[in-house]
């Protein structure tokens, strides 16, 4: 393991992570995810909806003098971020079994907000990082409804927030079979991110 | 300048280039590249067909211990990769003016390599490898065209490589006008990664 | 003209209509648009925002025993259409200069509506069509921003309709120079279609 | 099904077709690979690789005065074929079991030619159609793979076509689950067309 990915490296390739059956941002998803928060080394962040922590250890190796925290509420997610942190000897990560915002409140002020999976608490979600997200601070939210999308875009019109970029990534892999190299669709992602005033 | 983007921050937007009329890998691009490259800080790397510099810049940002080598064309590119690296301080940066692999066959083993142009020398380029590219070195490259892409494949297949990973990459952006949200499309990207052996 | 495009002939070229600067919907958009429309030779249709008339006019291919109207608020629109109506020998399409659904309550009920172009009425479009189109009739709708994709989403669930289908279509085309071919992506386009109860 | 799909209409939905396990071109490629055959009632055409023949059938609806041919070397591929021309009264088809170019060389000259599946006989069906594809014909081709999309843009480029057309279609559809509309991405379909000199 420590051969394939040295501490050092950015970007790991999707194998490395071990993975049960709760859906994985993707690396593609992850590297553009990471790119629009602007990690800085000394960042507090959270990952919400965590899953199986790729996010959160991603983000993770990048904030090597920061504090990061991951909140999950499946058991099943829990126990692989936990599995994940470990295998990347991660050390400076809180994971939080629970739901957001309502299990988030006692943390301190956040630098960068990932939102991975809402449950559809967008609403209070955006009412949590009206008093936890510093000012000039970022958050990223990846979706896959029209609905999550279009209300995402509505708080963050109706708040103080700046520079909101809307981006759609559509990946598509080709598998090699014998001598070809079929393209195969993967579901498209919608990446919000932005910056509070 | 510097309270925008600080020297410990990943992840940098495109508008914080200086750019000419040269093509520039967008950011999307550019995070799953470098994610593709898996950077170490010692590496030592080249970004062939360099363009503005954006992914020698920020490979640069990366590889803080190691050695980066840009090489391009054209004058204006040189003049705006100059300008790019001075703009984010990197200081490990060499920049050559020519034509790959013709102009670059003094330089040292590298051991991570970006093609973001090939000029139509893919085959050469290819052979400099075989002699260039370490050991478990990797191999990333960009194309918008199908011949390019399909060459790039052959040679793959052809040679000492592993684990190969072709990805199409299509990003829509999302354009704000008064209360709505236009997706406008880009040009797809193929990204082709390998590991030689 | 006549011998390029036969009257009996499915499927026209872009470039066979006369073209302004008014948007034009694309050959690959306008084929997915037709099919969800199933269209019947007898059919009475409406093309609501129709431009330069180019679903108009391949729809009324199609409607050879039926009426097909169409309503636009450009001026330099319905001169397009009027224009293409006659290159096509269609004879059976009446033309409204006005603003839908104002300008066409007068109009006989509809089996099919296709919106190219809303304005931003589509509410006021709906609640037309809870009068105008038939039981069994079909709508289709193409978008390109989020905010009118989602609003039109929410009036089919809230009104009687079944068999919502809600696709998105990225069609990226290959520019032959000299010897390659460059992969050059265009704006997506939602398509929603669905049945009146 | 006679009321659900009369027989004038165009455009059917791919639940209308009996489907084995056999691969079926979706009603949004058909569609448009239907628009880029540019149809006669007239026509003799072929669908080389017919599957479960969703293109023989929506071909053979508009080719009312003309003769269609399908070819297809599965068994289960007959069935399905002949099932569904018997369900959609399609009278003007002629089933052809076997592989392509082999096994078609006896059919008369053809004005449309679509090919959905090749098996990898590229070069000999472009033999083919140098001898059978009248003057002025077209040809419609999909693809899933990188190689052979570049062998047949190659075989078009060294024969005597023009007006070659290269697209690829990326279509999300979108799954409506309790309220929420969830876009899940299919694969991308590379459609080439070309008319032959």
């Amino acid at each position: 393991m420590n051969r394939l990915w040295p501490h050092e490296t950015s970007g790991i390739s999707d194998e490395l992570f071990v993975r049960g059956k709760v859906p994985m941002t993707k690396e593609e998803i992850r590297s553009v995810s990471l790119s629009k928060l602007r990690l800085n080394k000394k960042d507090t962040f959270i990952d919400i909806g965590a899953g199986t922590g790729s996010m959160t250890i991603e983000a993770g190796m990048r904030i090597t003098e920061g504090k990061v925290f991951a909140i999950e509420r499946k058991v099943e997610g829990i126990q692989l971020i936990t599995e994940n942190a470990k295998r990347f000897s991660l050390e400076n990560v809180d994971i939080i079994h629970g739901i957001a915002p309502k299990d988030i409140w006692h943390l301190p002020k956040m630098d960068k907000v990932f939102i991975g999976g809402t449950g559809g608490n967008i609403k209070d979600i955006f009412d949590w990082m009206d008093e936890k997200l510093v000012s000039n601070g970022r958050v990223v939210m990846n979706f896959i409804t029209i609905e999550n999308l279009y209300k995402s875009i509505m708080e963050i019109k109706s708040r103080n927030y700046i520079d909101m970029d809307v981006i759609n990534i559509s990946v598509t892999k080709g598998r090699s079979i014998s001598n070809i190299t079929m393209m195969e669709g993967q579901n498209p992602i919608y990446i919000i991110s932005a910056r509070k005033e």
